[in-house]
């Protein structure tokens, strides 16, 4: 059989920073994201009876080390649970800009998780694959999940992504001049745990920020989703910067977005600015504001690369033939 | 009685951010800093037994509003100390570049409480003068001591700063663009023990840097004094940030000093950065190197103004005199 599936970006409003079990990828708590509508990720899952290990393609070149064990390793699970043991093909294909730093993982490993389980013959539901993309990479159980989507905390057979409704948000995507990432979401989130002392006051309040975000989507108050979006991003930098030695993701052009952003706010407009584990930043807004947030942002940063996303589709299969034998 | 006094900023390497007591300015943590040798404060105070209230001048014009208050709050303490209820005219004129948000008020109180010390005809030591200083913004109580000086947590009674041995170490202080500074100092630090989940953390750690900061200048260790001071400082800009609404005081332009001094200790420079609540960063190195690193900042960030500092005195009387009456 081969599979193809397709699978977008997401970007947390309260963020998955720290895993309590590194082997299930079990996160510290829960966390709750926009899955975009740009940027999408294609993967294909053929499987090959006479090869005596995967092949893994990623962008046209053939992946080796790290990126082609972390698939393999991937694959095994999903062979695990359809009692197989044939090897596969894997031709994956992002379309996010170089260095956007945009998740790529996350919409690699739904995409991936979706083909491959296509393809070895499983049938999954929603919540299934979302616990199998998990384990491929955390914040890929989100991605499996259209629009705003919470990922529990739970333990490996509750831990998955589902929808929550709310509000119409996008989000305007300032990918910036960055500065090489030295240091992995990976590595920074153990060195978080491991050196950080603000930690445990992480935990603790992205537990209520988690709480205080669902019912402020429930209660469409886009003010108070902006601001608990800007401050648990603020929150998880702040965790990282007291890392020993300390880890900062914001460049200059980060904290300049963040500047804008809150002029933005002054000036009327309801957006709220986020930022992942690199320097780019993601600007929340209600969609119909979306290009006035993008306008103001091109004439004050134009050396951003600046992309308007809406609410995207959950991960999805777009092709099963059988294969030629 | 006419006593005239000086005193020069400090800059922590352990910060003080937090108080235990707002009436008596105890600290939540002891601190430890530098007292610079530039941007002196010079301040006379002259008893006036025929004035009905105090006349405060500040840099040539006359005071009104808080910053007199403030200044007449501190001579209230000073006169029950005296048993005296005579009203003075107090002149204080600080040389520090206008914005440069160099802790002024540490060198301002410093500096009058050696000279209304005087004027009232009080005998008091270096701990009894940086408990008095401390009555008047906490970080004076540090501006009385020459150098490197620890501020003790301690009561009431043992809350004073004292110096400390170590290395001989500068600073380049780099005045930036500033943002005004919208929140100050004594708010944003009663936000961050309402607000910010990660306080006790920011407590519980400035206590042991402390203790290692102290043993790192007793070992001569620069790096490792270096280190904690930089560390110490992105955990305080870290505890202000996880505040809700969310408090940054750092620029774009205080993020690229930052990734500049890094730059610097690649390059083999012994330099660290560190910022007080506001956007200027002040960037220690052992006194050989600070011109290295003033030459280096100067070339990559031209808008920022560079001011070289040793260790400076502490806070001392420079003249006193019988006022005619």
């Amino acid at each position: 059989m081969r599979a193809v599936a397709r699978a977008h970006p997401n970007i947390a409003l309260i963020k998955y920073w720290g895993k309590r079990d590194e082997a299930l990828v079990l996160p510290m708590t829960g966390s709750l994201s926009l899955t975009l509508d740009i940027f999408p990720t294609t993967t294909s899952v053929e499987l090959d009876a006479l090869a005596s290990a995967d092949i893994v393609e990623l962008g046209g070149e053939t992946a080796r080390g790290t990126a082609a064990e972390r698939v393999t390793a991937f694959l095994d699970i999903v062979r695990r649970l359809a009692g197989s043991s044939v090897h596969a093909r894997v031709s994956s294909r992002n379309t996010a800009p170089t260095g956007a730093g945009l998740a790529s993982s996350a919409a690699g490993f739904a995409a991936l998780a979706v083909a491959a389980s296509a393809a070895y013959g499983l049938d999954l539901d929603g919540p299934a694959l979302s616990r199998l993309a998990r384990r491929g990479s955390g914040s890929a159980a989100r991605s499996i999940v259209p629009g705003l989507a919470i990922w529990h905390e739970g333990d490996d057979e509750h831990s998955y992504a589902e929808p929550v409704p709310g509000p119409d948000l996008g989000m305007v995507i300032a990918t910036l001049d960055a500065r090489p990432k030295t240091v992995s979401s990976r590595v920074a989130m153990r060195a978080s745990i491991d050196t950080s002392p603000f930690f445990p006051g992480w935990v603790d309040s992205t537990r209520r920020d988690l709480a205080e975000m669902l019912q402020a989507l429930a209660a469409g108050d886009i003010e108070r989703v902006g601001a608990l979006t800007e401050s648990n991003a603020l929150r998880m930098h702040g965790v990282m910067a007291a890392a020993r030695p300390p880890i900062r993701y914001l460049s200059p052009q980060s904290v300049r977005v963040f500047d804008l952003v809150s002029e933005l706010r002054s000036a009327g407009l309801a957006a709220y600015a986020t930022a992942d584990a690199g320097p780019n930043v993601a600007v929340l807004a209600p969609a119909a504001d979306l290009a006035a947030v993008r306008d103001a942002l091109a004439s004050e940063v134009p050396a951003a690369q600046l992309s308007v996303a809406h609410a995207g589709p959950g991960a999805r299969l777009v092709g099963a033939t059988e294969a030629a034998s």
